[in-house]
């Protein structure tokens, strides 16, 4: 087969040891014909590493490309050690200097998080299929727990609307919470302990890269597709529907409102619709103008408060609407007895830990990382990883589920001005007062403004502008957005996600495998080559055809390349026929922008070159780049090339190539 | 979350629309800032082009890079007519100068080829756990075929090895031949029409390119794994074994044969070893000496007759020998009534035929290619794969299974003087004489010289010498390699070509996770920026640092890039502050490799142009490609930069902006 074909085509001379070669600063004379002409430079080799010092240095890259260690470097042991303390536990670094004034700042801002916490916690708790309290105990330890390991200034922690979407989805379609609420809150538990374990992994692994692969375009259309699923589910609290699906597509979810639409209260509806209005009004207020932030902030517990004063008020009249009903006071319960890691749902709660630990991650780096870049410190991400994880494995033992940084609360954080994670403390202070004093005041809390809550919250999350941004300036992407929207839609939230990951790795493929090849021409009075069609006033040189090469040369690309440098080639031919020009007797290829060659790669050019070389064309290479260099030298290519043809710039060997045919016409 | 971060951080301009700039070749004027220094390059923007015209560019480019109509381009109707007839048929090419010196060699090579053919043709069969003469009919009916529709002149078509051990493999898994014979063949017709239907589609389709996946790292592995194990299968017929393993792992096939070890017959195995012995040693004389191909040609056929004579003197001495028994005289039976597309097996026909089909695609076209750049024309591999394609459909229907072109006879058949397709006239012309007359002969040939004979074959395609050159040129491509070895021989065929093409992938994406960045440094006297850790005479700029980044930029490493980029600029600025020189003052991003940009690549370059900015530094691109130019236009970036801060080159980015401080210091 044709791995031998090797053995067939090739007289296969041995090749010269790397090792044989002379020091790497003399390393180009290597390479050089003997009478070097002047005015070219030599193509270097990069400096000579043995296996192991490039497998470190790779390993280092992939790994460590921050240089985590290089505060510790020329330090005495006790600053290396308080370093590392605050390394590890952030609020050692600010705490020693915290005032009284940041501390007003913090307290107004905690404050206004907790009064947007609270009923976000209770809603997006009914989200995950959870009872409301559980998303007051994860507005409480984890807050806590990331004010002392997290490095964010601004992100306001707790259950996020998308996490416990994808929560409830997954696992209700093992099991229910009404039929099994303790096997269901036990899921809920251990899924919740993964996603933390999980989280802190990649951190500690640092393979915090991973998230990377969920690019923006992938995550404007699955959150705008969740939105709208989790918006329809809604219309259950909002129009008082009792039999409802937990199906997450859109088509159940539709099929569901029309089918028991006979089921609606108009009181539900009335009350809904106005409190919806109210809340809608009051966003579209504070997202025009970010000072009136408060507006937003206050409006869904103002709206609990009067929606269950409307309740009680009218309690008579009322008898068609849902109410939160009793609620336990008092702190989080332990739940680490809860954890379980054998039985048939084991697959399941990894599944959904990892999935809901991904997202979740994505939302609080990325949350984090924003507000880091406005107030310009750095967000390590691998470091928030870590205290993501182990706020959630904390969280797993004390009755809460997922929680990350909230996009919508950090930025209210941001904008009430927040200084520092302290803002995370005072929030869990108010949640814990609630959690002690105040459940009873939400019996009669009404489900219908926990729906219209959820649905301010997550129409957010539909981002037109970002969606037409996408589709001016990239369509592929915008193509990888309005995939993971449709799937999400119609298919499932996972496999939504999983289509989306897979077109945005497909179009780093594609773009791999057709790269693009441009024809270059000086531009007079330069030494500068451009593209041809791109600089109209750049000029063919007679004789030479001059290909930028635009991607590395893999085995997904070397036919394709192959193919089409060929047909670069016989089209100007027949150019140059046209036109009575003279013959073509020279092809450079510009290697610049190969960034790397595997093996078929290099055959291909070996390959390439054995071709033009029947044609009595010559074929010579421009700026190899190092690692590219170090290829060609270690297989035979550059024997082929007889050390010849490699120069530095287009404009060398352009001009070398030619005074070697005055010499010798 | 994040993605509505832009509506927090952005006054969003609204950005000018690329309609209202001037004509592409004055498009740089519109960027330009209004007194442009002379001795600096504009930027331009590339040509104009409406979505539909870079989508229909994008299609020709993916589908149609060797402009397959270039040949109909400026012809008569006549010549369009027979240039088409030629392109599907072509032997209506070479047929009409066809010369009876030409048929001197042709018949030559076809008699030597189908001396080799036979033997294995009845091996292969045994592999596939198909009846032998099933391997004749597939060596009479494709080869025609071939010949009318192939363009390759030296590929000798017929049964291979791979094809029929995973064929085999894959069909034994739900289906024995010794207990349903009529169900595996039927299964086996199937299949290789929807091997047949798979690689037509390709080819016309011109999806031609999926192919190329599996790298030949890949590929060397896969083969070495898939060897082994063949051999070892093989000891069932050198050992004379009765019960033996259908699996295709190696520890079943290890374990069968010390289980049943006391089955061995000692004739067979002294027989057995003998001709192997005999077979090895003619294939590494003429791998040693081409010219003697012949040897290891005529081999095989001489091995068979000189067996099957001994078995029949020694008749009554050698009972324990197993031998093909009766085969049926005649030619290929129609076998159209035999496929089955509906039932409970389809999707495993199905599996089989595209794995079966991609793997003889595989080699069947970098055969082809192989020869073909040895006597320097070239095969189209999208018409050889609708070639191999339409053979493999008509074989199904004709008592065949898969084919396509094998190495060893191929190399035999160039070795032979092989002039055109005529060959495999030839030799299907030596193989019809066969059945209709010589079938009888064949009864008392022993099993062992078919597993003799397979195995000489197998063991070529283990490629020690691949695999150590790919251990010395790139450690990943061998590390691909090596899993695909293990991964067949441990795992499974299929799984472990999946594995290999898994981690091929990875490759690429990890080079794109983790590009390149490198410091890039003046060369004395030019205008050249070269790496500066690779060219020892490239010097600092002063207050300049200038830095080369070797990738596109995607969602996958915009972050990565960020933070490498802060941490080049943290050491730069540490280095700087350690030898007391002037501070840094501008950051040049060398854009030349940077092939592509997304909407996470644009939000990074502007996001990090604001951290430059509060830091008071400056950010500037010097020779940005075109379409990652377009997308700066068509995105705030440009107008972040005030249409400032753009050059053609590093050069004149360094000379423009340290003039600009002497003015203004």
């Amino acid at each position: 087969m044709f791995v031998n074909s090797k053995k067939v085509e090739s007289s296969s001379s041995p090749s010269s040891e790397y090792d044989e070669l002379p020091a790497p600063s003399e390393a180009g004379s290597a390479n050089a014909p003997l009478t070097w002409p002047p005015g070219v430079h030599r193509v270097c080799l990069p400096p000579r590493q043995t296996t192991l010092q490039k497998l470190r240095r790779r390993l280092l890259e992939i790994f460590f490309p921050d240089d985590p260690l290089h505060r510790f470097k020329d330090q005495t042991w006790l600053t290396r050690l308080v370093t590392g303390v605050q390394c590890f536990f952030p609020i050692f670094k600010w705490a020693p200097n915290y005032s009284f004034k940041l501390l007003k700042c913090d307290v107004v801002s905690g404050i206004t998080i907790a009064s947007l916490a609270i009923p976000q916690g209770i809603s997006y708790a009914k989200l995950a299929d959870l009872p409301p309290i559980i998303g007051l105990y994860s507005s409480f330890v984890p807050p806590l727990i990331y004010s002392v390991l997290g490095s964010s200034r601004h992100l306001a922690v707790g259950p996020v609307s998308i996490a416990s979407l994808v929560m409830g989805t997954m696992l209700s379609e093992a099991v229910s919470y009404t039929t099994e609420p303790t096997l269901y809150l036990k899921l809920a538990f251990t899924s919740t302990f993964f996603a933390g374990l999980f989280q802190a992994s990649l951190g500690f692994l640092r393979l915090g890269f991973i998230i990377d692969f969920l690019s923006k375009a992938t995550l404007v259309g699955f959150m705008a597709g969740a939105a709208v699923i989790v918006s329809l589910q809604q219309l259950k609290g909002l129009l008082g529907i009792v039999h409802f699906t937990s199906k997450m597509q859109i088509i159940p979810v539709l099929f569901s409102v029309f089918d028991h639409i006979d089921e609606c209260s108009p009181q539900t509806i009335v009350i809904g619709v106005i409190f919806l209005a109210l809340l809608l009004t009051t966003r579209h207020i504070s997202s025009r103008r970010p000072r009136l932030f408060w507006i937003s902030a206050a409006a869904p517990l103002t709206s609990v408060i009067l929606s269950t004063i409307l309740v009680v008020c009218l309690k008579s009249k009322l008898h068609n609407i849902q109410t939160i009903g009793q609620l336990p006071k008092g702190l989080n319960p332990p739940s680490a007895h809860m954890l379980h890691f054998t039985g048939d749902h084991l697959a399941l709660t990894i599944k959904t830990g990892i999935t809901t630990g991904v997202l979740s991650l994505t939302e609080g780096i990325a949350v984090g990382r924003t507000f880091a870049a406005l107030k310009n410190y750095q967000v390590n991400g691998n470091k928030e990883m870590v205290a993501i994880g182990l706020m959630n494995v904390a969280g797993s033992c004390t009755s809460c589920y997922v929680t990350t940084g909230s996009f919508s609360r950090s930025a209210v954080n941001y904008n009430a001005g927040a200084q520092s994670a302290m803002s995370n403390i005072i929030m869990a202070a108010a949640v814990l007062i609630t959690l002690l004093f105040l459940m009873p005041l939400f019996h009669y809390t009404p489900n219908l403004i926990l729906a219209a809550i959820i649905i301010t919250a997550v129409v957010g999350l539909i981002d037109y502008e970002a969606a037409y941004k996408l589709w001016k300036v990239d369509k592929l992407d915008f193509v990888a957005c309005l995939c993971s929207f449709v799937g999400v839609l119609f298919i499932s939230v996972a496999l939504g996600l999983a289509i989306a990951v897979g077109i945005s790795v497909f179009k780093i493929l594609l773009n791999v495998t057709r790269p693009n090849t441009v024809s270059l021409g000086n531009i007079p009075g330069t030494q500068i080559y451009q593209n041809r069609s791109r600089y109209t006033d750049a000029v063919r040189i007679p004789s030479f055809l001059i290909l930028g090469i635009e991607a590395p040369i893999y085995f997904a690309n070397s036919t394709y390349l192959q193919e089409r440098i060929l047909r670069w080639i016989r089209e100007e031919e027949q150019w140059l026929a046209s036109h009575d020009i003279t013959d073509l007797r020279c092809v450079i290829l510009d290697m610049t922008a190969v960034t790397a060659i595997d093996t078929s790669g290099l055959d291909m050019i070996s390959e390439l070159r054995k071709m033009l070389d029947n044609r009595s064309l010559k074929l010579v290479l421009a700026n190899p780049l190092g690692s590219v260099m170090e290829k060609l030298h270690k297989s035979d290519v550059l024997e082929l090339f007889h050390f010849e043809g490699l120069y530095l710039t287009v404009g060398e060997a352009v001009s070398d190539i030619s005074s070697s045919w005055k010499d010798q016409p």
